[in-house]
């Protein structure tokens, strides 16, 4: 950390800022120039708050030069975390892809979607059954009842399932769930990233709408300060000034979090774009940029689905794409599964 | 709502998009041009899933007239909703003060500053007990003991007391807190406003940092839904690409959300700016704008702040502010308190 | 200007470094810790191209202290520059009010807009000769036509003429224009600014809709550079997620252009918002935030307007807010014109 | 276009409105609920200004059914286009590699470059005469010497070649140029579209760094609509709230261009991410999504390089890159050059 002093700060501030960071067990390189003077802070600053400190008088400005993030810092540990999902390797140089529904919405639904999708190729199922909502009004998912609804598609399928958590209080419920997902709008509910932390469940933790690779990273940080360290990274698009599509694509990020991190990505064209005609196109270009992991939707029947139909692909769209992620997760040499 | 039709879709397609519609209640009024058909869909079009909807084969695109916001739709509610918190009217055309620290750190730091700014004219204290920190790292916030520590200063000063809730399950720990905040990183944490929605309180609920304000009224719709309709909408800056302020202060936000909305509206010049130096112009424009109620970091020593110390105010210059406040109150007609 | 050095650096690399900073004149001053090494660069590191140094190898991070706008700096120039526009002062504490219709239409709409903006109390008049628009099917102004008519509602009204110029090409019909305005689209049109760097007048230099405010002072620098002191910079709306407003008013931005520049600011809100209930109280707003200028779209009959229609207020309700903006005025201890 | 009433409006102004529409040669469509009345507008409503018409009191709100863009559309022009550029096509299926310096700095410097990227199998030159750069004081390129020195590399390589134009008044000296470069900041410098729509040359129109996929297309609607029918689109990286990527490069854009227009689909990876270790990851991706060029930036010496170090690759690495290129260009079954 580099603290830029002001010009002209009293000499008594600057002694009791050294002196409160010497205290703090930090050392201390100054640099004196003529128009700037610097103080070197060396040490483990990633506990130290920038807003606060800044509020003294004698700061000009003050640079990060370390990363606040630790655990999840590829630096710290620079092999690939490898997940085992019921015996489904994430992070290993393979593909999972998940698919299934946006809602779970009754037993034909869920169980039909994922016995096609199951042949289409895919090797873990999702399907949302608490569902957050921008309006009160919309259906807000089958909960409980969603979820059993899932371990009977897993009985019929083998496949892991996969899906989202809106609150601590629900953990109960999602001890036989096989990655728990965190949404965009919870990547900073800090109290449900602490439980967490302390649940012995693969966590697939959404990049909030408009989060920051960095604050998604502190995010994983929380969970994994928990405890927990079986997290999976997910893009998904960020919000911008963009309308054409629903969210941006950041593509960019799935390759940089793989170098930031060792922590398995995954990203999710449909949300990302909101298009179906975009999956295919995006869905092959994240597996070039790195994803370890995809999460595309599938209804077995979109438009009568109860959330989100325009961005879900039918079962026969779903597997044609499915043919071509095979050839292209071939050309890459990762295998599905 | 509008439905453009698709270019040469297939007669069965909207003869089932109309027999669906209608079914669910809905009137219909058809337009047929040479270039572009059109359905218009006349009643509570709020729980139709526009994205659903979408799927449909036989549909271009869908515009949504009507406002998805219903009880805090000023068209429902033209006379301005007045919430008393311990006497003090807000959205009655006076101004409330909160202003309090960012954390509450210890009995003496809250008593301190909660005694200068109740002398400096503030009208009720804050204090987070609670703290959403972006790092696991960073100070927590005292929790209980913080809340107590807040009771204690009310007790003293006899200002009412706004705190951050951060889950459903601290419920039983805000019982006798005046106002509840809901934080930025919480405004789309359905469940807990649902919980909210059955809580017995004023809400202060803060816009996210990329929520746009139909969102934002959407999850006050929430929390009205829910059956408590006392809840005030606070501003408190949005993301934007410029990095020079924190945040980018939406001040046109204040006076949409008056003219869109009946409830009362706050804005927070602190977090939105993160610039001392720009926290006295901001409240007066805020003022100026239309805000019922302004909420302003105050910490009896920022120097020793544990979170946020650099936008935090001194005693001194919060009563210098409150000066300069109480002319612009003056001059607009409005009485503090 | 501080570059941290890259762990594991090649020694011989950063020797070559410091070869070729102190061959440029620059004087180092350097900080060797166990984890981390700086190097503080002191002297003008303002034409120093980060992008360029950071190519190095043996190169971290390095980030820029210094601000890297010089002439349009307060700290260079702590005084308020003031601009004499035909007799009158922008930037001396005064208020000045530019209004007028978004395009010159015709002799009898721009004479008649004239002659009531001025009884309205306006101390400018605003037309668009030059109009850059969207679409190539738009109207696209009355070209050197519009400016002739520009001078002759000048020569009956007296008001100043403000308007703005689109290439470096169209300068020699801009010698008898008052103040040059420089549209958000061209801000970073450097050919332009160059030419206007040497053109004997005031410029107004509209903020781009997703430039910082640092790139708004870089591309006042630019003017300044070239021998015209005589810069207004003005805010009107940036691009943001929020599609409720057509741009986001970023009021702090004037606040802070103020503190940062020694140049006068202005703000239009009649860009920002797009929405005519807003432009009393932004317009209201931005005066108490600092603002030296106002620039406000009044048509004599927006129905009938060729561009920008909606967010042009009538000569009635220009009027009427003149009423409210001098009372503002007075309040704040500014007099108009 | 659909014009929603506003209820409760005068009946004399929608008639009014009727009558002004049906004037101009549109047909009404009229739709009259309890709730809200509609008129659809029918015709070629491209040339309506939707700002202006919402001035009408009697108008709630309107919306754009149509796209504004027509030349560039590729419902009106099925086809690709493909453009000739010394005999290499654009657009047709192949995949061209332009690679060269940001700025060209001496006979060597780019004559030492385009040798080197011939041989690792570039298919065009490019190399900055006239640099846009944000400082005054940072370089501003070679300018006419510039383009000498790009011809002279042209002569020996055989390599076309690309380069940037910032003004209207320079285009004399691109006569000689292959493809000429519309930059980000110029997206919306409509004085310069107009005089590129009457040169007759092929356009590489970069997106600006906060403009729509809409408003890309109305820029090369421009040029198309002056006679220039060769344009060639190039999504660069758009402005964000991300910090840790120079830009965000939206993927998404290239899959959409090359779906909503026939205009072959360039992308800038260089300039998108500004770190090296992303440009081959989005380079492969890019061409999964459909990009018919990329433009790549390689120097000879990076280190030593006037601007934009950072993100250049040097001749190694960029021969490396090609490698992996050919191999993709290979699987997806296109053409290099």
């Amino acid at each position: 950390m580099i603290i830029l002093l002001r010009r002209g700060a009293a000499p008594a501030d600057v002694q009791k800022l050294r002196e409160d960071l010497q205290n703090r067990g930090f050392t201390l390189h100054e640099s004196t120039g003529t128009l700037e003077s610097l103080i070197g802070v060396i040490g483990d600053t990633s506990a130290i708050d920038i807003n606060t400190l800044q509020a003294r008088d004698c700061i000009e400005r003050i640079s990060r030069i370390a990363e606040p993030y630790k655990k999840v810092n590829r630096k710290m540990h620079p092999d690939n975390t490898v997940i085992d999902v019921r015996g489904r390797k994430v992070g290993n140089g393979s593909l999972q892809i998940i698919a299934g529904p946006c809602s779970v919405e009754s037993e034909e639904q869920i169980i039909s979607t994922a016995v096609s999708v199951k042949e289409a190729g895919a090797t873990m199922l999702r399907g949302g059954a608490f569902k957050p909502r921008t309006s009160p009004y919309a259906f807000q998912g089958l909960e409980a009842n969603g979820i059993d609804l899932l371990k009977k598609a897993r009985d019929i399928t083998g496949l892991p399932i996969v899906t989202e958590i809106m609150g601590e209080e629900d953990l109960p419920l999602f001890e036989d769930i096989d990655v728990i997902q965190v949404g965009a709008r919870n990547m900073q509910n800090f109290k449900l990233l602490k439980a967490l932390g302390k649940f012995n469940k693969p966590i697939l933790l959404k990049r909030g709408l408009s989060s920051t690779i960095e604050e998604l990273l502190m995010s994983a940080e929380y969970i994994m300060a928990g405890g927990n360290s079986e997290v999976i990274l997910c893009e998904r698009g960020i919000r911008t000034f963009e309308t054409m599509t629903r969210n941006t694509l950041d593509i960019s990020a799935v390759s940089l979090l793989k170098q930031k991190s060792h922590l398995p990505v995954c990203a999710d064209p449909s949300h990302a774009t909101g298009i179906l005609s975009l999956i295919e196109p995006m869905s092959l270009s994240l597996i070039v940029a790195g994803a370890d992991m995809l999460e595309i939707e599938v209804h077995c029947n979109p438009v009568n689905a109860l959330s989100d139909g325009a961005q879900q692909l039918t079962p026969t769209s779903f597997s044609s794409l499915m043919q071509n992620i095979n050839k292209m997760a071939d050309f890459m040499g990762r295998n599905i599964g």
